[in-house]
C-alpha cells in the first residue's frame, strides 16, 4: 500500500534513532481504555517487538482497572473509592491479583507470543521484584513500592524475553498488595537503568490548561512539573502521573513521555521519527 | 529437640544421596488436598528448596481444582464433569487461568520467597512453554499437551530461580487450554532431561487390590502399570496419573514416585532416606 | 517530511522482515557506475547500517573498474582487454590494488564511519582470506578464487565492524591478483554462511529478452539461469554475473539478488518491503 | 536405624545453615590424635564432604606430628623441642616433608576419593601456597608463614577438588620449611576469604579454668582472648591455638572455632545444627 | 650450521626475557630504507613473528616514503617540503594514501601471511583507529594524530592477528590525513597501553656528538632528550623522532628505543639479549 | 658469551619449530642418574619452562630410583628385585611414596617455582589421576595402570600450572601402588593427548647392536621396535623403555623420544633445533 521508494526513506529516517538507543532499556507502561481495544492491543505489542528487534532492551508494565472492576461486579464485591484510590480488602485483593497476573497479564504475553516474540509474565510477586508497603490502614492493600529487586527482568532480557510486569507488590510478609501501575513502572525504570519511561495514558498528553485540549505541553522540566502539581494548574487525574514521572527522573530516567495510548503507532511516531507527541518530561 | 548426634548421623546418611543426584533435575508435581494445609505446602516448599540448595534442579508443576471451585462456585458457574473431566466452557476457562496463574501460582511462589529461596511463576502461555490442543469438542477448553518449549525453564533455572508452573497451556492461537496437572508435569519432565518426576498425591501409591489400603506397591515396572491399567484393577482415579508416568518415562525420566502429599517431608524421606515410601515406576 | 502514522505503519510492515533475517548474514557486492556518485555511496552505505543494526550481519565486497581506469590512464599504462577481462600484467596491478585497496575500498570505509557505524577495510591478502591462482599466461595477474579464509570477517562481524572487502586476492606465493568482485563475493558469502546475496549492478536485473528493458525476470530458477548462459539468451555483460550467482547457490547461498545499484534504497526495498525489485534466483 | 520422619525433620533443621553457608570458605585445620583413628579419619571426611556438596567451599589443612614422630624415631633420629616446638635440623627437615607431603597428605586425599569426592594434595611448595621464613637459628627448620599465594587453591576448587594441605612452607631460596599447621590454616583461610575457620583439636575447647574441664567457654570475644594469653589464664598449649585464631579474626575470618576432633561429626552439628559445641571465637 | 648445544644455551638465554615480556604490548615502528631490501623485510617480519609467538602482543607501524616518492614521480606531481616535512596537497594525499594503505601495508601483510602467521592491514581510517587534524594550511593534508580508537587493534591482538598499521589518519570528516609514522606509532603505543615502542631507523641511535657516529648514547633520560631538543644539540632528523619518543613516555609507554633497522636482528637482540643496542629512552 | 647476531640466529631458526607445536602437549619423563645433579635438572627444568612459556603444554612425570634406595637403606629395609622390578612389601611401600611424593616431586617443584615458574605436584592418587592394579602376587605393591583420569592434569595445565607427577598410583581400594615411571608417563601422555612424549634415560638411545654405543638409531618404526623386543636384539633394560614407547605409540602419540638425560639442553635441542639427537619412534 506504501510506496516502496516512500517506505525505504521513513527506514532511513529511522537510522539516527535506532543508532541513538540500541542497547537502552525503555519501560513502557501500557493501561486504561486502551487496553480493551484488540486491535490497538496488536499494534502497541508490534511497536514493543519492533524496539526490541532493533536493540532495545524493553519492559512492559501494566495495571488493568477494568478488568478488575469486570470481575468485581460479576462476584459481586462493591467497588468503593477513597480520594480516588480502590479501596482494597482483601476478598478485593484477590479479585485484583487474580485479574492482572493471571489474566491481563497473560493476554499481553500471549499477545507477544502470537506475533512471533517471546515473553514472560510477571508478577511483583515473582523474585520478589517488587516489595511494597500499605499506604494507610483506610485504603487495606493498595501499597506503594519501596524496593525493586531487578534480577528476574535482567535475566528475562538477557534471555530473549520481554518481561510483562502487572502492577501487584508483595508486602514483606508475602501478601499481595494493589501498587499503581505508574508508580510501579517509574520504580522500574529507574531500577533497570532505563533511559526512557513512557506512560501510554488516556488523554494526549499534560495541558497548559487543563481544560483546553489544545495547549498541549511539548516538553516539560520538572521543576515547571512540580510547581503545576502544587499550584494545581494539572488535572486532578494527572497529578499521580505527574508524580510517578517526577520519581523516574530522580530515579536517573532521563527521558519520560506521556502518550495517548489510543494513538495507533504512537510508540514508533515518538521513538523513530522527527515527530514527537504527547509529553516529554527531562531535565534537559 | 532432636540430639545433636543423631542429628549428625542423618546428615551423613544423607551424603550419597546428594553425592547421587546433585546436578539432576527433578520435577515435582504439586496437588490435591495437600495444597489446602497451610503448613503442609509449608513443609512441601520447604522439602523443595532442600533438594534446590543441595544442588538438584527442581521445577514444580501444580494445578488447583480446590481453588477453581471454590471461584466458580462464587461466579456461580455450574461445574460440569464428563468422564472425570471438568467440562471447560469460555467462561470457566476464564476463571481456572485466573485462579491457577493468578492465584494459586502466586501463593507457591511467595511461599518460597518467604522461605528464602527464589520463585518465579509461570503458566504454560509464558514463552510458549506449555503448547496444547483441544482434547474434544464436548470439553471445549480442556486439551492435552502437544509441545514443550522449556527455554524459559532452563532459564529460570540457571538463574538461581525455581520454576512453579501451573497446568495452564496455550493453542496454537495464543488461547489458553485447562490441561492435566500430572500430564503437564510428566510432559515437562521429559522435555527438561529430568531424571525424577514426582507427582504428589492424596493416597499413599498404587495398590495391588485397590480396596485394601495395606497392598501398597513399593516398585512397579511399566509394563505391569500398562497391565494394571487395561485390566482395570487399577482404581480409576489412579489411571491417569499411571499414564503421566507412563509417558514420563517412555519421554526418558528414570524414575518416577507417586507420594501422598500429606504425608509431612514425604518428599525428603523418598530422596535423601533408605527408607523409600510410595510406589516407584521404574524401568530397571 | 513524511507522515509520521505512515512512517510507523512502514516501520511496522518492516517488521516481519526484521523477524525473518535477524541473525543472517547477507554479502552486499557493491560496485559499477553507482559508486561515482556520492549520494547514491552515501545511500548504500546507509541502507546496509540499517540491515546491520536491525540485527543482519553485512559484509560489503566492491570492486572498482572507474577508479583504476583513472589512475591508469594518469599513469599513462595502456589498458588491454581479452574477452571483456583486463589483462594485467605486473605494472597493471600495482596500480589495481592501489587503487581498490588504498583507494575505493578506504573510501567506502570512511563513509560508514561518517554515518556513525564502524567498518574495517580487507583486501584479499589480510588473513589470506582470498587466495586464487592466475586464469590464463594471458591475462596475466588475473585471478579465480579457490579459497577463503573467513576468520578476519568473523572477527570484524563479531567486533561490531562491518567488514569492506576489496576484490584483489593473494595467490599461494603471496603476490596480489586482480579478481572478480562478483566471483569474490559469492565465495564469500558461501564461506562466511551468508542466506543472501544481494549484487548491485548497472542494469535493473536479468531480462526474458536482452534487448527488451520491459522483460525484468523476477524470480529465476538455477536451471534456467544455467540455460540463459548455455543458450546464449543472457547478455554478455550478465554471463559472469549469472555464473557468480550460480556459484553462490552452489555454496548454500538461499537467495541471489540482482538489482540497480543507482535505484535509490533498493537494498531496503528488495529486503524490508513486500515489493521486490530487480531478479532474485533461488533454487525454491 | 533412624525413623524416616525424624531424619526428615532433621534436614529440615539444616536448611537455614545450609542457606546461610552457602557459597562460603571454611577453613578445617584436622590434626592431633585423632587423624590417628582411621574411624574418626573416615567421619570427618564425610563431615568435609557434605559442606561441600552443599555449596560451602572447603580446604583442609593438616600437621602429622605423631607420622613424623614415627619415622623419625625408625631412622633413630633424636626427637628434640624447645619451648614446646621441635628443633628441625635439615635431617628432620626432609623426614617432616617426606611423612607429611608424602604420606599424611596422601592417606587425607585418598579418603576422600574413596567416599566418592575428588581432591588434590597440597604442600606450601606448590605454586608457593605458603612461603615462610626461619624463626630462629636454634629451631632450624621451623618458620612462620608470611605469605600465602591461594591460586592453587583457587584453581582447585573451581575445578571441584577438596584442597588438602600440609604445614610445609618454602622459603625464598625453595627450601622447604616447618611451620606450625594451625598457624598455617589461620593464614590460608585470612589469604582464601573463608569466613570460618575450624580447628579440630584434642581438646574440647577453651577452659575458663584451665584445670577444670566443665568450665568451657562457649563464645569468646577476641579482646577476652587475648586477655587470656597475657594473663597467663589460658593453658600452654592453648596458647599457640589462641593465637592462630586472633590471626585469623585479623585476617578478616568471622568466625573460628575450636572443636574436639574426637567427637564423631563434630563438624555437622558446629555447622548445621542448633546446637554449638567447642569454643567459638567471633568479634561480634 | 650453529652448534646445537650454543643454540640450546642461545634460548636458555632467552628465558628470562620470555618471561619478563610474556603478555606485554610492543609496537614496532618500521620504515625508511630498511624497508626497501626484500631480505630485511623478511628478517623484521621473522623477528617479529617471533616476538608474536612467545606471547608478545606486537603491533606493526609503518610508514613509506620512498614508495610515495616513486609513485609521484611516475604521476607527474612534484614534491614540495617546508622545515622537512612533506606539503600535502589533495593530489598527493591520494597517492600517500593508496602507496601506504594500498602497497607498503600489503606487502608487510602478504611477508607476516607467507611467513605463516596471521596479519591484518589497517589504516587511520579504519574504525577511527586514528583520528587527526591539519598541522597548518601551508601543508595542506599534513596531520597531526589528536585521537586513537585502538578497538580495532585489540580485536585484531584477541584474535590472532597482527596488526600492520600504516601512517594515514582521518580527520573529523572523514578526510585522509598524512601523519607522521613516528608520531602515529608513540600514539598507537600509548593508547594500546603498550610497554615497549621500538623506533626501526636509518640510523644506529641518538648520538653525543652529531658529528661523530661513535658517540652513540645507549641509555638517555627523557629530560636529557627534552633537553637535547631544546639546546639543538640533538640532530635535525632526530628531533621529531626524539619529540614521538617523549610523547610515548609521558603516554605511560615504559621504554622506547631506537634502533638502525638495517641491522639484521637488532629487534631480537634488543629484546632477548644481555646485549642492548642502540638508544634506550626510559624515565628509570 | 655469545655473539649477538648468532644468538638472534638462533632464535629465528627455532620460529619454524615454535610455530609447529605452540598449543601441543609434552610429557617429559625424568628420571635415572640424572636427577642426582643439580645442574642437570636446573637445566632440564629451564628446557621444559622454555617450552611452556612459547606455548607447549608441558607435563613432567618422574620417577626416583636412587632417593627410594637411600631411604630403604637408613631405615634398614632390604632391597629385593625379581626381574628386574623391585618387590615392594608394605613397609616399602611407604617408603617408596615418601620419596618420590614427599620428597623427589617437591623438589621439582620447588625448581620451578624458583626458576619463575609455577608448578603443582601431583602423585597418581590426587583425583584418582594414576589408577593401577598389582602386577603379581610375589610383587607385593608393584602395580601396572589401568586407568588415566587426567581432569587434575587439565585443570593445571589451564590454570597456568606445570604439573609434575610421581609414578605412585592408587589402587580400587585407594592403596598406593609403585609403578613403572615411563609406563606411567606413557599412560599419562596418551590420556592428554600429548603429541610427543620423551624419555629422558641414562643412554643415548636406542642401539643397532647393544653391545656397540656408536650403533645409535635415530629413527625407528614401532614395528622394527616390537621386533628388537621380540628378538632380543634390544639390550634387557631397553626393554620396558621399548615397551612402553610403544604403548604411547598405540595411544595415539605421535612421536616418541628416548634421549640422553645428562645430555646438556637435550630438550631443547631435539625440540627447538633441526639436529634430533637420540632415537625417535614415530608411525610415519
Amino acid at each position: 500500500m506504501t510506496d516502496p521508494q516512500q517506505a525505504a526513506e521513513v527506514l532511513n529516517q529511522a537510522l539516527p534513532y535506532i543508532q541513538q538507543f540500541q542497547g537502552h532499556t525503555f519501560v513502557i507502561k501500557y493501561g486504561g481504555s486502551a487496553m480493551g481495544d484488540p486491535a490497538l492491543v496488536r499494534n502497541v505489542i508490534r511497536n514493543v517487538m519492533l524496539m526490541r528487534l532493533v536493540g532495545i532492551s524493553t519492559i512492559l508494565v501494566h495495571g488493568g482497572g477494568p478488568e478488575i472492576d469486570k470481575w468485581l461486579q460479576r462476584l459481586g464485591i462493591e467497588k468503593k473509592t477513597v480520594g480516588g484510590l480502590r479501596v482494597t480488602d482483601e476478598a478485593t485483593m484477590e479479585v485484583v491479583e487474580m485479574a492482572l497476573a493471571g489474566r491481563a497479564n497473560k493476554l499481553l504475553v500471549s499477545e507477544i507470543q502470537q506475533e512471533g516474540g517471546m515473553a514472560i509474565g510477571l508478577s511483583g510477586r515473582d523474585g520478589d521484584l517488587l516489595v511494597g508497603e500499605p499506604i494507610s490502614e483506610e485504603l487495606g492493600r493498595v501499597g506503594r513500592v519501596i524496593e525493586v529487586n531487578p534480577a528476574v527482568v535482567h535475566m528475562a532480557i538477557d534471555g530473549g524475553f520481554i518481561p510483562v510486569i502487572c502492577s501487584v507488590a508483595t508486602d514483606a510478609e508475602g501478601n499481595a498488595l494493589n501498587v499503581n501501575a505508574d508508580s510501579a513502572a517509574a520504580a522500574v525504570a529507574a531500577a533497570a537503568g532505563a533511559s526512557k519511561l513512557i506512560l501510554l495514558t488516556d488523554t494526549d498528553g499534560v495541558l497548559e490548561d487543563k481544560n483546553d485540549p489544545a495547549s498541549l505541553i511539548s516538553k516539560l522540566s520538572p521543576e515547571d512539573a512540580a510547581e503545576m502539581i502544587a499550584s494545581g494548574k494539572a488535572d486532578k487525574g494527572m497529578i499521580p502521573k505527574l508524580e510517578a514521572c517526577l520519581a523516574a527522573l530522580e530515579g536517573g530516567v532521563e527521558q519520560v513521555h506521556l502518550l495517548n495510548g489510543s494513538t495507533p503507532n504512537g510508540l514508533l511516531i515518538e521513538v523513530f521519527t522527527d515527530q514527537g507527541i504527547g509529553t516529554m518530561l527531562t531535565p534537559w
